[in-house]
């Protein structure tokens, strides 16, 4: 099930304060905010801080190494959430390919698709039938009438309430919630684009932990860029560590 | 005349492959290219790949450390150079404010300015006053009436035949030539944003070593972006260092 490489010892002791704390001890924590889940944002753009060529084409960014530590972050997150977006664009396989990584240390694939978008087949399906990943959580807009007869038995269908705007919009706030109430302690939300940037600019109090991987390169001003649309204020407690030809920044965001 | 920190011998470390050659040997390489000065493409930028908050915005992005870092490479070449929107923005020093820096070790202030547009004012100009940078060089169109009658005194005007687009355009190996028969041996270009993009884009052949510092922020998708108009592929030779919460990048460009 291994296709990555294993991270030395300082690589993880780079990333040791900003993953999810294991699961006991957090979920004694006594203060409110723990009730929901550990969220972090991870995502791998160019110089220019694009992450992806254009819009709906799947761009490799990261090199084998910073690849590992994204497979090393999914294996202590109970579940990796993308938009929809990601989901039609990429077909990514969102499961954890760890050197060693079990069935039963897989995270939780979610899809935020409020009006039911995705067409439940690809990579997610695949694995889930072969034993390496779990079944996909799809989160669609309460009421929308494709939710109900679609499903291959291989995908669960959770619907939530969403705000009307011209599309259907949920609140953050109630996601992770709702993905709480299902025991997720951990979550790593992982793009596409708006949710990278409605996250950035208006979500920043349900991040927990950044983990930015950086390649040498730039995408171009057409590309699809991660900039949310106001600017944010440094990040505090920031490292950065080189990860191949790449650099992962790991921070706090300000409040 | 300094206002930033000694660099370690680690940081001195990690920048010397990266740092012009020094003056004799570099002048006796017989290769044909070594007759244009070596030249360095510096700049800051946020992780959305930002450099300044909106047009015309003076935007501090680095820190203390990095901010040493840019003086310490000023130290090292023989001329800095910037756009005029630049110099009209910004309003730059763009004088050598490391530790020790004396008078003689001065990077010489090249503003490339086709319309002759900038005013010959501020600060480069006050720092030649007080003996604390050169006189500047202003790259003017040949033919530009606005180029006879102005000139301080404390600003050289150099004319150099322009293309005539919408705009007069210098070929950039032009620009480095003119320099290279001044004497100038090394070159660090710093911005802005349209000298950039246009040598990621166009002449990348003409670049020796890329410096570039990303600070852990988002100047957010309105600010000024430092992205070529189409993909440049990863670098080469690429070290990355933290340099107090910002990282450094190093490498070459990919021909
Ligand atoms: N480099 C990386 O790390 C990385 C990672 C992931 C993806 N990507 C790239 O990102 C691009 C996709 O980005 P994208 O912006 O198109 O898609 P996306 O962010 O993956 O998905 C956006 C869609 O998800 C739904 N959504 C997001 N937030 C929501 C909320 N709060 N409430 C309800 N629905 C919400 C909406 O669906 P509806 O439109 O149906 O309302 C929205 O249009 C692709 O090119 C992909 O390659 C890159
Ligand atoms: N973060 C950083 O490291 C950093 C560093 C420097 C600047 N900046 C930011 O960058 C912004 C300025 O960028 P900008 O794009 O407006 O200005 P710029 O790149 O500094 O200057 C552009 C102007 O320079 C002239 N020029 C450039 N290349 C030329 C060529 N090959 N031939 C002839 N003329 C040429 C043109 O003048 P004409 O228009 O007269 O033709 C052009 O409009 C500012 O907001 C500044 O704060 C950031």
């Amino acid at each position: 099930m291994s296709e990555t490489l294993s991270l030395s010892s300082e690589d993880l002791a780079f990333l040791g304060p900003y993953i999810p704390p294991s699961g006991p001890q957090h979920s004694q924590e006594p203060n409110a905010s723990s009730k929901l889940p550990f969220t972090s944002l991870t995502y791998a753009c160019s110089l220019d801080g694009r992450i992806s060529l254009a819009p709906g084409t799947r761009t490799a960014l990261s090199g084998p190494e910073s690849k590992s530590l994204t497979h090393y972050l999914r294996l202590h997150h109970d579940a990796i959430l993308v938009g929809v977006g990601t989901a039609i664009a990429d077909n990514p396989s969102l499961n954890c390919r760890y050197p060693g990584a079990a069935l039963e240390d897989q995270p939780r694939p979610v899809i935020v698709d409020p009006r039911a978008r995705w067409g439940r087949d690809g990579e997610v399906v695949r694995l889930v039938g072969e034993g390496k990943g779990l079944e996909p959580w799809v989160l669609v807009g309460k009421g929308v009438k494709e939710a109900a007869g679609l499903g291959s038995g291989r995908v669960e269908v959770l619907t939530l309430d969403a705000a009307m705007a011209e599309s259907p919009h949920f609140a953050w706030r109630d996601v992770l919630k709702s993905l709480a109430m299902r025991g997720i302690r951990s979550v790593m939300i992982e793009g596409g684009a708006s949710v990278i940037n409605d996250l950035l600019a208006n979500e920043r109090d349900l991040i927990d932990a950044v983990i930015v991987t950086v390649a040498p390169t730039w995408l171009g001003e057409g590309a699809v860029a991660a900039s949310p649309a106001k600017s944010v204020a440094a990040m505090t407690d920031v490292k950065w560590r080189q990860f191949g030809a790449d650099a992962v920044v790991c921070g706090r965001l300000p409040k």
